[in-house]
This record gives structure tokens, C-alpha cells and sequence, in this order.
């Protein structure tokens, strides 16, 4: 297995020239970049050399996806969508009348928003195991953001106008980024953000709860549920790992609704201060078109809490709806997924109901209840209108504390210490910006806490451009490998050469770093006397991790010829990418200033090559062996 | 000269081990990394290992850089100062007046602007041929945007309030980015924004004037000169590259306000209809602390206005000083620089001096006139001075119309269309933000057309990262070497093996295109058959380029575990950075994913020695050279 190498033993040896990239269009550069910007998944792929009556069959089931599974479903799974279709929905009764009020609206809606929007996702969407409704975070987001301008006490009826047409905003922008193909967008909330902006969404949420149960009286008493409900609830994360624990956090919430209302009837709970839902009407979603309001002054409102509350909800049901697809090696496709959970809160908030997405809680339980389709959520939508239709009357003497009680559960589970503490292990500054989206939505507010942490991530990627690592390469003993000095020990410089990586695009951003910073590579090989002997003549920039340079970037290398001619120093290039190399010679036209016998496919080759032609007086057999330990 | 390589002619190949990085304490990395982003210069190496006397003169003529040539001053060094200083005063008298025209100030305030400011640079300064001055940019931008809120034909006297007191935000702004060493700012502004934005502003300007101009009888009289001027002024930006010609353009609005003066003053023009300068203050500056005002309605335009003009003048300032130091071969700091203008601006503003830094025209006139040191500022300062207090009589009879062709022909010259053709040839988005920038400018405002192009630029960046390239890497026949598929047409698949290199850094905003992306290069191999009669059992990572990860990256390779073991394929990583490789041993602890045996130093050992693993019956010597055409 000994390897084919091109042959050196020559004096000089004979490199492997670095070839001029194919050729290609600017029209069909564009076109490649157009395709891994924004079609980066090929969702067009499945299409391709099918006939036109198959092309048409993908294209419907493409749209609708209900098409693909729906003429094979059958009675056993049926079967299992059925038991977890109830299962969800007894979780999702009581969570959707809490979220509402966590949202300032009526707890009406929390069930309306859990029967419509379910049975459009089912039509639309790619996911087996998300199921649908009102989540914590929106609705918190949501209800705090229109508090702002509309007291939802004083004018309860304005409010539910923006909260509706909030969620109409939000679904146009949601299903926007789909179609745009601009589902990146949500790739900017890291998984540090979210930690951070849940965990003090919990901590506003659980003292604003705790506030209005201070307030009643009777409180100690049932208080006390709390710890037990948040020792039950505390397992819905967990879940996914523990299966058979779910039903225990899937019922709780229904059991403690259950019997605390029969408590509630039967101490006439209202005559002793405890404050109970009330009457709540009977039926199914009204229309609310009629409710949307696209003038007034509360327009720039309503757009800006549906973009939040709708990047915020889609983050949650596309990382809900990954998740669960590669627990169970499946695919979902993120921009669809974005248009189905737009055109839901689209349908959504013209039958009543306000902002919905996948829920992490009901997916997860969901999934441990054995749900194969998205048939589930079908289930669910007909318990809900069941409950709707009939059941209503039994929730007047829910007291609102088990609501609140309910929310603080829910949400004190999204407060994630192990996560922050991994964050905190591996990288100091995520854990940073996990803090100042923690504090930031705590005492300012949720959307500047948002923008903080994620102006303070942008602000570190732009650090990380504009302060390129180069770094010094040396040559294992032994080898023909070109290694960081500072990682591999043995490594050792080359006499005559300095050998610098570049790991970074060239830009605007940073030619003047690396400029400043490769004549100061330069000063102190210069001023150290790490060469012995012998004196710097050849720079070796390795461009491997050079992925692109700009009109900016091309300068640099003329700048760096010319202070490099100034010390008698010459410049070598190793492995330029065809765009760089492109870029360069276009720049270069008539110059000649990168001249083709100082381009190397590899160091090794560069340091062969170039050996020949060192001035002082070391050329042949040795040099490749005279390192300097440093 | 026979390379020493690894013993790989066993069966198994030993590969060299994967070092593990030398340990560092978070505290140390902390330092290395505030050292590379804010002290990448390493400003303090000169005073290490120096006597504490020695250091204290270092730091006063780090301090003072005028300590530093003062010294060594000679009267053969002052001749040639004297030429330069007094060329460059013939063209800073007519510029100082027409620019305080363009900022909408009395004309008398040009030549304030160039009188003190000199005088501070020489002592703060660090590089030789800087001229200093007013410069038509900042007067533009400050003119126009101050006129916003504030005309000045109807309150001149707050418009120059404002105009001082902006110049005093302004200089403050630099100073403190010096000091705050984050000069890296003006970075942002890159060539091809600041060619689009002095295009558009010439553009505006000279429309401007020429309105004022047609605004005049006996327009077509004087119009002539435009032309003439404009051939000569043409030459400015080449005195550079034809020193023999700078006296024309440094003479040239000198002579044509004389000639201009003695007419119009023979003709009495004002009594025809042309507007003239009329009478100008003697004297030199008065002091202006009295007019700074720090509270009023106009206070958030005054910073802004300060912060953009600032960072205008900066950029202009700093390019002009590294274009001549590095034409003459010594170094000037960008820090050091922007304190020096900073202050130059702070004590201008208290006798009334505009905004003021080293100016194109002035200091390519100053170097071809043979300046030797700053000291031809402090010359060009005097003959200002003589200027002020006995000359100002004369400029009573200068029309106005010769100030509008001088700021017509120095603007004209802004527009480069060769660099704007070189723009579109070398990178094309780069031309994109130059029309952004340019049509920003000319058809919404100075700042949002800037910003707009700022923000286009960063978006580029923050694509390439959401989007790095993933290239599928094959090997060259008869090396050990592989590289892009795309690019180099002789290289080859390996059997079994599916080679990729990432060349960005791995952090939130790329992990979910990654994933999808690896996924789908796997697709790709499997649907297409591209292994022949191999299965892909394979996929290796290179890694040269991911110079870093975050929190969210180290997940991409426990995903892609996972999604890879779906498919029985198995995941080697070669040549992961010491950053990367401690990150990802610190998020492994104890889960034992990332193992050791399957990272290797180069593509080559990880063929060589995954090789012998392969279950398809092909191990032995001839793997590395089963390759696959493609």
C-alpha cells in the first residue's frame, strides 16, 4: 500500500501544478449560489425524470401531505392515533384554557385555538408527531407585548382585536419566510437565545402568577399543590426518555382541573374569595374576520408582535417538529413546515383563534402515547369540540388559581441549569449571551432582550471575520504534514519560510487586520532570530480555509507583495480555491504579480520547490530535514 | 530529497495521532483573545525589556510622536518642508473656503478649519505626508444633514452652533474609538461603499451647485472655466503617479481666484448680477466654547450627525495615511491616528473650526511637493495665518460662482468609474453595494445610504457563514493529495468513502443547513450509484477550515452520529483545530462519541487506515488506488 507520490528526488523537484478552475458564467454562479442560499434542500429533486401524471401526483402530495399518508391508513393505526389523540387533548384542555389567560384573552379561545388550527396543520404539514395549540412562550409574548398600548381589563375587546390580528401578522410572516425560502432566519435564535429567553420568560411569568395568587385569600392552602404538580409536571421534558412516565404528566393537568373545580362546587369556593372562571359560552369557533383591524394606531403594534410572536412560535414547532424526526428518522421540511404553520394561524385568526405552533409538551406526549400520524391531532380537534359543544358548563367553578398553578409548572420546566451549565463548559460566550437574553427580557423587555442576544451572536460572528486566526505552520519531523506550531509540539519551522494559514474569507472586514498581522508574523521571526542562520525569504500563505475574498480581499495580496518587496521577501500561495483563484487572476490581468510558479498545490510542495532557489547556501538533500526547534 | 512519510506498507497504517491541544485556563484564552481583537498590533512590544527611562521617552513619543522627529530636525528637512507647506496652503485657501461653502458655513470658517487643526495633528500625529483640513465628504454630509432640522440662510447662527458642536461629537466619537481601540469600525465602510457613496455625493453636490450657479446671470460666461478647471483638477488624484504635474493641480484654484477676483473686482460684478464672497472677518480664530450646546431639541442630530461625519472623516483620514506610509515604507497606527484626528477635532471645535482630517487632495499635493515631515502642516498653518490676518480684504471681491467650480471639479474627481468597472469585473456583489450606496445616497440620504450598504455587506458575510460551502474532496491520482472534485478534474472518489471539507467555522447559524447538507451529499453518492459496486461506509470531515465552534456546533456531529448511524455509515473527523478539538471533547465527556481512533492528521492516513475496515472485499494494496471516475 505504499503510496503513488509525485516524484521529488529531482534537484528541483516537479510540483503538481495548481489547475485554473473550470470555467463558469456569472449567470451561473448565481445560479449555484441562488441554489444553496435559498433551495439548499433541493425540494425539487423528487420531481425530476418522473412523468408528467407522477410529477403532478408528487406535486399535490408535495402541498398537501395529508395525500401521501391518508389512502394508507388503516384501522391499526388508527388504533394508536386514537389513544393518544385523547391523551393529548386531556392535556390540552387545560393548557389551552391557562395559555389564554397567560395571553390576557378570554380562556375561551385557548380551546378554540386548539380545535381549528390542528385540523389544518394535519392537511399541511410533514410532521407525524407535533401536535398543535397555544404554547407558553407566545402567548406570554404576545399578551405582554399588546398590554403595552391596550389594557386588556379596561378594553378586553380591543385587546382580543389585536391579539387577532397579531396572529393574522404573524402567520403572513411565517408563511412569508417559507415561501421566500428565508427560513434561516429563525437559525439566529441559537439554542443559547432560547435558553435564556425561556428561562426568563419563566421567571416573569411564575412572579406575575404568584402575584395574582398572592392576592386571593386562601392561598396557603392551595398553594400546596405546586410542588406536587411541579414535581409531575417536571416529567413532561423528560418523557421522550422515560415513555412510560408520560401519561402521568399528560393527565395531571386534567386531574387537578377535575378535582379542584369539585372542590371549588362544593365549597362554594367564590363565597370565600377564590376567584373562579366563570360562565364561558357554550360552542364552537365564531368567525373573527370581522374582528381583524388593519387601520388605527395600533397597526405598528400588532405587525411587530406578530413578527416576534411568530419567529418565536415557529422556532419552537420547527425545532419541535426536527426533533421528533430524527428520533424517528424521518424528514420534515422546514420551509413547508413554516408555510403549514402560517396558513394555520392565517385560518386561525379568522375562527377565533390567536397564535398556535407545535408545542414541545404536546408533541412529546403525543409521540410517548404511541401517535403514528398526524391523524392524532384529528382526534384531539374532536375532543376539543366535544368539550366545546357540551362540556363547558363543568368548567364555571375551575378556580383561576389552578390555572395559574397550571402555567407555573408548565414554565418552570423551561428553566434549563444543566443546558446552561454545558453552555458555561463549552463555550464562555454562548453562556453570555445566554445571560443577556435571560436578563434582557427580565428587566427590559422581551423584544430588546431578544435583539440584545441576538445582536451580541451577529456581533460575534462579525468578530470572528473581522480577527481572522492565521497561524503559524511547521512541519512534523518525519512527515510531509504542515501543522499549527502551538498545537503540534513536535512541529518545527522550515529555515527561510514563514508558513501562515489563513482561516478565514478575505473581506473588507479584515484585510487591514491581516495585513498589520502577517508583517508582524514577519517581525518576529525577524527580531527572535528563528530562522538561525538563515534569513526569512519566502512567505507561504496556506489558503485552504480561504473560502471566498472580495474586491477587497484581492488587494491585499498586492498590498502584501509590495511591503514584502520592501524586506526582499517573496510571497508563495498554497491550495488557492477555484473562486479565489478566479478572483486573483481577474484582479491580476497584465500585472503578473501572482505569477504561476509561486501558486502549490500543498506546503510540502511549496517548501520543495522553493528550497532550490534559497539563497543561502543549504540547497539539496538536507533542507527539507534543517528545522529549527522552537 | 526522498520525504520522510509514515510507514503505511502494513496492513494497517499507523496515522499519525491527532494531538491533543496544550491545555489553557479559560483566563488565558480570554487574554489571547482580547490581545488578538483589541491589541493585534501589540502596541506596547517596543517598550518590553527596555530600561524604565528608555520607556518613559518611548511612551512620550508614543504619546507625542512630534518628540520623535523634533529632535533630529534640520534646516535641509525645513527647505523641503517650506516648498510643500506653502504649495499645499495655495490650495487649502481656496479648498477651505469653497468646502465651509459645501457645509452650508461662512466661507471665513475653511480657513479657521486650517489654521488650528494643523497645528494639533503636528504634535499628535504619526505620519509624514498627512495634510490636514477640511475635506468635501464631511462638509457635505455635515451640511446637508444639519440642514434638516435647521436652514441655514435663516438662522445661520444656530446652523453654526450645530455645525460646531457636531464637530466636537465627532471628534470625540474618534478619539474614543482609538482609545476603546475599536477602530476596526471604520473597516466596515469598504471600498467599493465608500466609491458608490463619493459617487453619489459628487453627484449631489454638483447638481447642488450647478443650481446655484444657473441661479446667476451671465452664467454662460463663467460656466467656460468649469472644463478648464476641471482637466486640471483631473490630475490630483494621479499626482501620485506623475509628481512633475502636482503643481498644476495645487496651483491651479489659487490662481483661478486670483484671476477671478482681480475681474470681477475690475468689473464690478456684483453690480452684474454675480454674486461674490463680500466681507470677510481679519483676525484669527475666535474662541467658540460659548457656541457647543449640550441640550435643546436638536441634540439626537448633533450626535448622529458628529457620529456619521465622524466616522466619514476617520475612514478618509486613516486610508490617506496608510496609502502614503506604505508608499514610503513606514508604519502608522490606527489607533494613534484616530486620537490624533479625534483631539485635532475636540480643540477645533472650541475655536471654531469645523470638522477637519487628513485630506486626499492636500496630502497627495504634500508628499509630490516633496514634504519630508508634518512639519509642512505647521507651514501651511502659518501661511494660513498670514492669510487671516492680512490677506482677507483680498477675497472680498471672489465670486461665488469660482467656489462652486472649485467644489465641482475636487467632487467630479470622486467619481471613479475604472474602479467601479474593476468592482464589476472581480466581484459582483461588491458592485451591488457600490449601486446600493450610490443610489442610497442620491435618492434617499447620506445615512440610510450608507447604512443600507453597510447592512448589505454585513448580510453577505452573515450568508457566507449561514451558508459555508461544502466541498466533496477526491483524490489526485499518483500523490496522496485531495482536493475539490469541481476544481480539479483528475481527482478521484475513493470507494467507500465520502470525503467532505467545510470551510467555515460550525456555530448556530449554519448547524441546520450543515446537517441537511452532509445529509444530502450522502443522498447524492447513494442515488447516483457513485461507488460502483462499494456501499458508502465512510463520510470524512475535513476540517482544516472550521477554525471554530459554539455550542450549537459541537451538536452538528452528535446529529450527524445519529443520522449517519440510520444509514450504518460512521463519521471520522480529520485534522479538527486545537479550539475545536477541546470544545469537542468537553461536550463528549463521558459519552465517548468522538473517538480517538477516528480522527486522523491528514485525508490521506484516513483513507490508509479506514481502508483496511472496509467490508467490501477490497482491502490491501490496491484500496488507495480504486478510484472511481466521475
Amino acid at each position: 500500500m505504499q503510496p503513488h507520490l509525485v516524484d521529488i528526488t529531482t534537484e528541483v523537484p516537479e510540483a503538481h501544478p495548481v489547475a485554473p478552475p473550470p470555467k463558469q458564467s456569472t449567470l451561473q454562479r448565481l445560479k449555484i449560489w441562488t441554489k444553496e442560499t435559498f433551495f439548499s434542500d433541493d425540494p425539487l429533486r423528487q420531481f425530476r425524470g418522473q412523468p408528467l401524471q407522477r410529477k403532478l401526483i408528487l406535486g399535490a402530495q408535495y402541498v398537501f401531505p395529508v395525500l401521501e399518508w391518508a389512502p394508507k391508513y388503516n384501522l391499526k393505526l388508527l388504533k394508536s392515533d386514537l389513544i393518544s389523540g385523547i391523551t393529548i387533548a386531556s392535556l390540552a384542555i387545560p393548557q389551552g384554557i391557562s395559555y389564554a389567560k397567560l395571553a390576557n384573552l378570554p380562556p375561551i379561545l385557548g380551546l378554540y385555538s386548539s380545535f381549528v388550527p390542528p385540523l389544518v396543520y394535519v392537511v399541511l404539514g410533514s410532521s407525524k408527531d407535533l401536535g398543535v395549540g397555544p404554547v407558553s412562550i407566545a402567548s406570554l409574548v404576545m399578551g405582554s407585548m399588546l398590554q403595552d398600548e391596550v389594557s386588556p381589563i379596561e378594553d378586553p375587546d380591543l385587546f382580543l382585536k389585536l391579539a387577532l390580528t397579531s396572529t393574522f401578522f404573524a402567520g403572513l410572516f411565517q408563511a412569508a419566510l417559507g415561501i421566500l425560502r428565508l427560513g434561516f432566519i429563525i437559525d439566529f435564535l441559537s439554542k443559547a437565545i432560547l435558553l435564556g429567553f425561556m428561562a426568563g420568560s419563566a421567571v416573569i411569568v411564575s412572579l406575575q402568577q404568584l402575584k395574582s395568587l398572592l392576592g386571593i385569600k386562601h392561598f396557603t392552602k392551595k398553594m400546596a399543590i405546586i410542588p406536587v404538580m411541579k414535581s409531575v409536571f417536571h416529567k413532561t421534558d423528560e418523557s421522550i426518555k422515560k415513555p412510560k412516565l408520560f401519561w402521568i404528566s399528560a393527565g395531571a393537568p386534567l386531574v387537578c382541573v377535575i378535582i379542584s373545580t369539585i372542590l371549588a362546587f362544593a365549597i362554594k369556593a367564590q363565597h370565600h374569595g377564590i376567584s373562579i372562571i366563570g360562565k364561558l359560552p357554550k360552542g364552537i369557533n365564531p368567525p373573527s374576520t370581522d374582528k381583524l383591524i388593519f387601520n388605527g394606531s395600533h397597526l405598528g403594534l400588532v405587525i411587530k408582535t406578530g413578527f416576534i410572536t411568530g419567529i418565536l412560535s415557529l422556532t419552537e414547532g420547527i425545532a419541535v417538529g426536527r426533533t421528533f424526526a430524527a428520533l424517528r428518522n424521518y424528514k420534515v421540511d422546514g420551509n413547508k413546515e413554516m408555510m403549514a404553520i402560517g396558513l394555520m394561524n392565517v385560518v386561525g385568526c379568522t375562527t377565533s383563534c390567536y397564535i398556535t405552533t407545535g408545542s414541545f409538551s404536546r408533541s412529546a406526549v403525543n409521540n410517548s402515547a404511541g401517535a403514528k400520524t398526524a391523524m392524532s391531532n384529528v382526534i384531539m380537534s374532536l375532543a376539543v369540540l366535544v368539550t366545546l359543544l357540551f362540556l363547558m358548563p363543568l368548567f364555571h367553578y375551575t378556580p383561576n388559581v389552578i390555572l395559574g398553578a397550571i402555567i407555573i409548572t408548565a414554565v418552570i420546566g423551561l428553566i434549563d441549569i444543566p443546558a446552561a451549565y454545558l453552555l458555561w463548559k463549552i463555550d464562555k460566550f454562548d453562556f453570555l449571551v445566554m445571560l443577556v437574553a435571560f436578563f434582557g427580557v427580565i428587566f427590559i423587555s422581551v423584544q430588546y432582550g431578544l435583539a440584545m442576544a441576538v445582536g451580541l451572536s451577529i456581533l460575534k460572528v462579525l468578530l470572528q471575520i473581522t480577527r481572522p486566526k492565521t497561524v503559524v505552520l511547521g512541519k512534523i519531523p518525519g512527515t510531509d504534514i504542515y501543522r499549527d506550531l502551538h498545537h503540534y509540539k513536535e512541529a518545527a519551522r522550515v529555515p527561510g519560510f514563514l508558513i501562515l494559514r489563513i482561516e478565514a474569507p478575505i473581506n473588507f472586514a479584515n484585510i487591514t487586520y491581516l495585513h498589520e498581522r502577517i508583517l508582524r508574523w514577519i517581525e518576529e521571526v525577524e527580531e527572535n532570530n528563528l530562522m538561525k542562520d538563515f534569513s526569512l525569504q519566502f512567505v507561504v500563505l496556506e489558503m485552504s480555509a480561504v473560502s471566498t475574498v472580495d474586491s477587497s480581499g484581492v488587494s491585499l495580496f498586492k498590498d502584501l507583495n509590495i511591503a514584502l518587496g520592501h524586506k526582499g521577501v517573496e510571497l508563495a500561495l498554497v491550495n488557492p480555491l477555484a473562486e479565489v483563484l478566479v478572483k486573483l487572476k481577474k484582479a491580476d490581468e497584465g500585472h503578473n504579480k501572482i505569477r504561476d510558479d509561486y501558486l502549490f498545490v500543498t506546503v510540502g510542495e511549496a517548501v520543495a520547490s522553493l528550497s532550490s532557489t534559497l539563497k543561502t547556501p543549504t540547497v539539496g538533500e538536507e533542507v527539507q530535514e534543517t528545522v529549527v526547534e522552537c
